[in-house]
């Protein structure tokens, strides 16, 4: 067996298993939160530029243009500003140099299901806290001895969000360990944490451009926090890789922030999209959680999550559902185009009514 | 202090640091062995065909399209195939899945400098054997009780070349830990190893698309081994992070494989330049050690390392200078184009005559 050949731990490691990435075409891919509107013009413009011979030079190791556009954007340092090849990089660098102190990570029952996959690489202890009946983080359940603390804010898969004073009492409330705020979906609908970290030097903010920037496909994401916890992460990335970032990522990434017309109109129209979509489930009976993010979380009284997962399949339209207990009822849906919410409703309303 | 903040191994880490990136104009860059010929135009075109909304999804997580491309160049099966990021981080999912044994990793003590970063990371026992006095690696030497044992094929920085029987030989007679050979400069004078996967299931081959392919900037890498030692790395990598490779990436690997012409010829122009490198400098006095990579490592007997790299500097162009023992008297010289060489002897001409 070659698998003597492996460290004990591999065997033991339960993989992260990501949303299905078909390729049948005249899908309605619904089911990974990507943005059904692609990047800004400006980013395939300035990826273009970046082709050539240059391709053979390293990138820049520190990705110092996109540090510094992503600094001026938050109106924060360059040196409070960490970029990696996705934010799950930027995560796992998190939970490596700051959630390593031999006592629990603390973490919602229902969140994102990468969180324990990185306490079983990194050996962590997770604890998980219930969310609230109607699926809410309670921040003062958080108030017991733990190494670190984080939750997706808004929270996935629930899409609700946690208010910026909420988090500002849990931070003051834990000084000795890091307070991680995954703000995936934040430019949805709610307000960044990365306000608060001027005053907190144990609060992590980590963004990805996957979502509301529409660059899943090129893997970028960062970190905002104070200096010394970057320079943990810095030390991390270059012992582990020192050019995550390509030369490609970095013109791209700059880009995207070059261009806030097209971010905020593209943003507006998902939020729009929402709204339509959470009306139209409601009238087909659904119950659906209170959504900031680009998805919603939805169970209907007389379907399963995964008969209506299937029936959908059947009509084209990909959704997810996880097995996970509390939530195994539901389905997460990722808002569309209008013109792909007008099939799901039509699909919804064939398969129900 | 929020350094209190960090998991306790953090501040014991040595981070690797990797050759200069200078943004001066006209500056003759020898010093991070980069290819001086540009990638493939096919690889700019296919990038560019994977521009637009597209980037909006998510890539493929397992890379398909990139590992059938290189599973098809090498004859391999697509099992025997791992992608990542660059080969360092391969490297960083073979020492964390294959090399944490409890017991010491072996390699030569003059190397890629960033081996000992990874131990660090990983809290591996780091072993030097001692290359001979000639720079020559004698695998006899590594014939005591191992956790694994790794090593560049050419070397790096000397650039000399081991045999396919030596490693042979040594993968016979070290059954029960792998061998990692990385092979980033194999293509510029060497016999891959990926012959010997079939025979050996502790073999791990790795290699890059940054040197010999001209795509540093992408950022590709891979291994080829037996299919459960891949699956050590698709444990770690789908424990670390879903889609390291992204879909510029992966069009642009591809592209690469597709363009066997340019290959060849780009090889063949640097190994060309190599020659005539050597020639000049053995003319103008130095040793040079032999070499089978897109470099030399060559000494003065009246000049030292430093002072040579800083005279270079001077006149724009930049070497790499290692401090370590043994090798302190050395320059590591990247093969440029003819006309970066034809500037590289007048500059050191003058110098030294």
């Amino acid at each position: 067996m070659t698998r003597r050949l492996w460290s004990d731990f591999v065997s033991e490691l339960e993989p992260y298993v990501p949303g299905e990435q078909p390729r049948i075409d005249n899908l309605v891919k619904l089911n990974t939160n990507e943005n059904p509107y692609g990047p800004s013009p400006r980013v395939g413009e300035a990826i273009k530029a970046e082709l050539g011979d240059g391709l053979r030079l390293y990138p820049p190791p520190n990705a110092d243009r996109l540090k510094q556009a992503i600094a001026d954007y938050h109106n924060v340092d360059v040196k409070q500003v960490f970029v990696g090849n996705g934010s799950d990089e930027v995560l796992a660098h998190a939970f490596n140099g700051l959630f390593r102190h031999g006592k629990a990570l603390l973490f919602p029952d229902i969140t994102y299901s990468f969180y324990p996959v990185y306490c079983g690489l990194y050996e962590i202890e997770g604890r998980e806290i219930p969310l609230t009946d109607n699926f809410q983080i309670e921040v003062d359940d958080y108030l017991v001895p733990n190494g670190g603390i984080i939750f997706p804010n808004p929270n996935a898969p629930t899409g609700r969000l946690l208010s910026l004073d909420s988090i500002a009492s849990l931070l003051r409330r834990n000084r000795d360990s890091v307070v991680c705020v995954d703000e995936a979906y934040i430019d949805f609908g709610g307000d960044s944490a990365i306000a608060l970290v001027e005053e907190f030097d144990n609060l992590l903010v980590i963004q990805t451009l996957s979502k509301s920037r529409s660059l899943a496909g090129l893997r970028l994401g960062f970190a905002i926090g104070h200096p010394e916890l970057i320079e943990a992460l810095e030390r991390i990335k270059n012992s582990f890789n020192s050019y995550p970032v390509s030369r490609l990522a970095i013109a791209g990434g700059v880009a995207a922030y070059a261009d806030e017309d097209y971010f905020k109109q593209t943003c507006e129209a998902v939020i729009a999209s929402r709204v339509a979509l959470v009306k139209a489930l409601e009238t087909l009976g659904f119950e659906v959680i209170p959504s900031a993010a680009n998805f919603v979380l939805a169970r209907h009284p007389n379907h399963s999550g995964e008969s209506l997962m299937s029936a959908l399949r059947e009509r084209n339209i990909i959704v997810r559902h996880f097995g996970a207990k509390r939530i195994e009822k539901f389905l997460r849906i990722t808002v569309g185009t209008p013109q792909q919410m007008t099939f799901l409703r039509a699909a919804l309303e064939e398969i129900i009514l």
